[in-house]
């Protein structure tokens, strides 16, 4: 029998595929009583010693696939569960509680990963996480359970939730469907579905048990299928074809310019989120590049990264769009895109705090160096310059004036570059508001439309609490849009949007009316927003 | 010899006093060896014993002064001393570890608060706060230090950093001036130093030895003077002087009309916090309460108000001002004002969270509660009710549902109510762009600068390291109060301001043309703008 059930729709579609449970890995491990202490500390050593040996073959598999510095973190927990105090802790509580070795090694993992977490070096509070990695492959060895291999084939990922850290992990070439417990529809991982364009539901309690079996997420009913039946298979896998020959059908529109049918000419642009994008823009026709997000550079890295490889991969970027524009953002941290070695202060309301440009004008130095290697880059393609939060025409004025200043630096020291343009993201009620002010000082302007939304009502959108007061299509916002457009158009400059809105083929013939210039969307939806531009239905 | 250090200013004026610290109480505590433990748990009891007797007395002192609600702490705490689970802690510890007593009583309270802080209960959790109290009183005793008695005499109180529950406790009849180390010019001590009207300083490294000295603040010079020389007091006694003959000049403005020189007649209207600051208020001339909060009937309780005592207060205030209006805000917690019993759940961003009217309309029956207690309110006076956070007319339309109903089981129940008008709080951008179809809905607006700042430049106004960025004077900020006064006068609807730029007197000539209509602002504020009203330079 077949389990059927009903959730909240993040985004449509259809997927049938083997279920992934991304789960929390930590088992609940029984503590029980034992008769022979030495026995049990055999049997540690012996799952202790397995463990070893399989990080060892990881860490040689993982040297040839991902190099030496992704692969030094296996061999450095080979070498902690080599530990002396590690494995002595073990057998003392083995032996003075008469217990289980698996309770033994939780409780080993918990102490040392709580006295790590309390210390003041960062790089000894890193390892809290890393103690209880290692106890968890020799419980799992204990328990005599396989090790869980990871997203490696196309699934259906379920998951209590899913933080955006988490996602950024998972290969996406396996991602076919979200199903989720938690997350809303304006959350990081309806995002990345709508990004994907794959369906998601959310508020569907999960079961980890459904982990490797068959599933169909129905993403236009709201419902989830577990242990589908072989007549819903046959009624799905028909449904899926169906979505496939749609989407097949939108492949007549590459090639085709995007002029609406009164004649107005869109510039249909694409955002991405690192170099590797660039190959799905061009694919789905990308006329250019209207949000090519910088911070994966800064993401997931140790350190701050150098002026040559930001240069690489802004160049990189120009010469694959050929003379098409593209829109370089600077970096947006802050908020809930957290990078360590920035050292940023907690603080109560990440979303309205010092975020974005807020930092990179109270660091400059760490700003001048991203500037120069995006105005070097300009020696390579066309490539226009994109500032975030602005809300003040002083802040622009103080950026220009760095831009400036590198450009002089940069004469000095006989290094090339090209022409290129500075522009600013609308994304604050205050730019929208003063945008006539604004626009006399830059060349266009690109509505962030998800930042924009969550000011204007006051309502931050990755809290599922406020759904009911969240109306992405508010009046406010569209005037707010609308304002930009007309005072950016009195200034001659063009007025483009690169939020989710503008992907929302349901107000395209509405930015039409309001004279927008450029729309920038996830390349998955180049094709759908051009179709929606010239029939116009 | 004096010293003198420089910080920034957060509110202008001259204070001259003795200086308080208000510091986090918990004393250092050494571990020392003893020899003797039998003494030392002596040393310990003796100890206790006066704690016991001084708490005592102070709930003697207290059941006449307070109450027996208010006293019943103080009657707990001694029964916590008494506890046997204690203090066989604290002779556990000196006879183990041959340790003094103020270390073993520190542990103790230490262990004993962590395990109530992780407990399920609330009320055990509360417990908490106070192990840590108790075990405070006996370290002092053991230490032979006198209790200190709190704010009792007018002094200039210096703090590393004042949280908005803090300010609360301090007795504000005895409140000189604030200096402190942290805090930005947007905190909540910043906009209590305004409301009282009282010089404030930020960013001074405060040295807890400066307690009990005299102390003297130059509020506009940003100058802070510890341990005066005797030329140093006259000179600015004498500055003190000149600045309460200046307060003095504005009472001539008493019983004079709100008229600006143009004609245009303001409402000049109180905003208070809890009923008896009515007096200041009405001593001041208030021609009408523009802001009422309703949160101190929520906030410091353990439960919520029940609607008698709500009635209660309204009415109170309603026959106080005695015709004039009384604008009463219904309840607007969340963000930085919690309150345990409502048991919200922890948020991202609670500034842009599920907060004020958005907990209302989540709760009806609590909204319900208090719309049925200012309903009935409204036979005893000219009563307004004021919505705050609206972002939608769909959020009207569902408040004035909810007010038709409470009507009706009102006249069902035979309860007799007078009329009253509702107006909202235009303190959201989206409301500002939208209110000329809010003000087809509503009797009133009256603006809230001080959310309105935050949200239309994203920028948390309680966050010190945005100070940078923002400029309460906005143009955008501007431009949205001038929107919401044009659209309120096209539907016919007067517009007030009653966030903290009412009380701003470089703006008033600007409000003024703008056409604004009432102006409410903290009591200490009334006559200075209302001579900026009439004079006008």
């Amino acid at each position: 029998m077949s389990k059927c059930i009903s959730g909240k729709i993040v985004y449509d579609g259809i997927a049938v595929g083997k279920i992934y449970y991304y789960g929390v890995k930590a088992s609940v491990v029984k503590r029980s009583k034992i008769d022979d202490a030495n026995a049990e500390i055999e049997r540690y050593k012996k799952a202790r010693d397995q463990a070893i040996d399989e990080l060892n073959d990881i860490y040689e598999k993982a040297l040839v696939e991902v190099g030496e510095a992704n692969a030094a973190i296996f061999e450095t927990h080979a070498m902690l569960l080599d530990d002396d105090d590690y494995n002595d802790s073990v057998y003392n509580i083995i032996e003075t509680q008469m217990v289980n070795a698996e309770y033994a090694v939780a409780t080993t993992a918990d102490n040392f990963a709580k006295m790590f977490s309390e210390m003041e070096d960062e790089y000894f509070r890193a390892r809290s996480a890393d103690m209880i990695d290692i106890s968890e492959r020799v419980i799992r060895v204990l328990e005599n359970r396989k090790e869980d291999e990871g997203l490696t084939s196309p699934s259906i990922v379920i998951a209590e939730n899913l933080a955006p850290s988490e996602t950024v992990q998972l290969d996406k070439s396996c991602l076919l469907g979200f199903v989720t417990h938690q997350g809303s529809v304006n959350s990081h991982t309806a995002i990345l579905a709508r990004a994907m364009n794959i369906p998601a539901l959310v508020e569907i309690e999960i079961d980890p048990e459904w982990n490797g079996k068959m599933g169909i997420i129905d993403g236009n009913e709201g419902i989830f299928i577990v242990d589908p039946t072989s007549q819903e298979l046959d009624k799905y896998n028909k449904k899926l074809l169906e979505q496939k020959e749609k989407q097949q059908l939108l492949q007549q529109y590459k090639g085709k310019e995007t002029i609406s049918k009164s004649g107005k000419k869109i510039k249909l642009f694409a955002n991405i989120g690192n170099v590797s994008d660039v190959a799905a823009a061009l694919e789905n026709d990308a006329e250019g590049i209207g949000l090519f997000r910088s911070e994966f550079l800064y993401l997931g890295t140790d350190d701050y990264p150098s002026e040559e490889e930001q240069f690489q991969a802004y160049k990189t970027v120009a010469e694959m769009m050929a003379g098409k524009l593209v829109v370089i953002r600077t970096l947006d941290i802050g908020a809930d895109k957290q990078v360590d070695y920035f050292d940023l202060e907690k603080e109560d309301n990440p979303a309205m705090g010092l975020r974005a440009i807020r930092l990179c004008l109270t660091r400059p130095e760490i700003f001048k160096t991203q500037l120069r290697a995006l105005i070097r880059a300009s020696a390579y393609g066309n490539i226009a310059i994109m500032y975030p939060m602005i809300i003040s025409v002083d802040e622009v004025r103080r950026i220009k004036d760095l831009v400036e200043e590198v450009k002089k630096e940069l004469d000095a020291a006989g290094v090339g570059y090209g022409k290129f343009s500075q522009g600013i993201m609308i994304e604050t009620p205050a730019s929208a508001v003063i945008s006539d002010l604004l626009a006399k000082e830059v060349d266009f302007f690109s509505i962030g439309t998800n930042d924009l939304i969550q000011y204007t009502l006051a309502a931050d959108r990755q809290n599922p609490k406020l759904e009911l007061f969240t109306d992405t299509h508010h009046e406010a916002v569209l005037r707010l849009i609308k304002m930009a457009i007309d005072n950016g158009h009195k200034e001659g400059i063009w007025v483009g949007i690169c939020g989710e809105l503008g992907a929302d083929t349901t107000l395209t013939s509405r930015f039409l009316e309001m004279g927008i210039d450029e729309l920038s969307v996830s390349s998955s939806f180049l094709l759908k927003v051009r179709r929606q531009v010239i029939e116009g239905d």
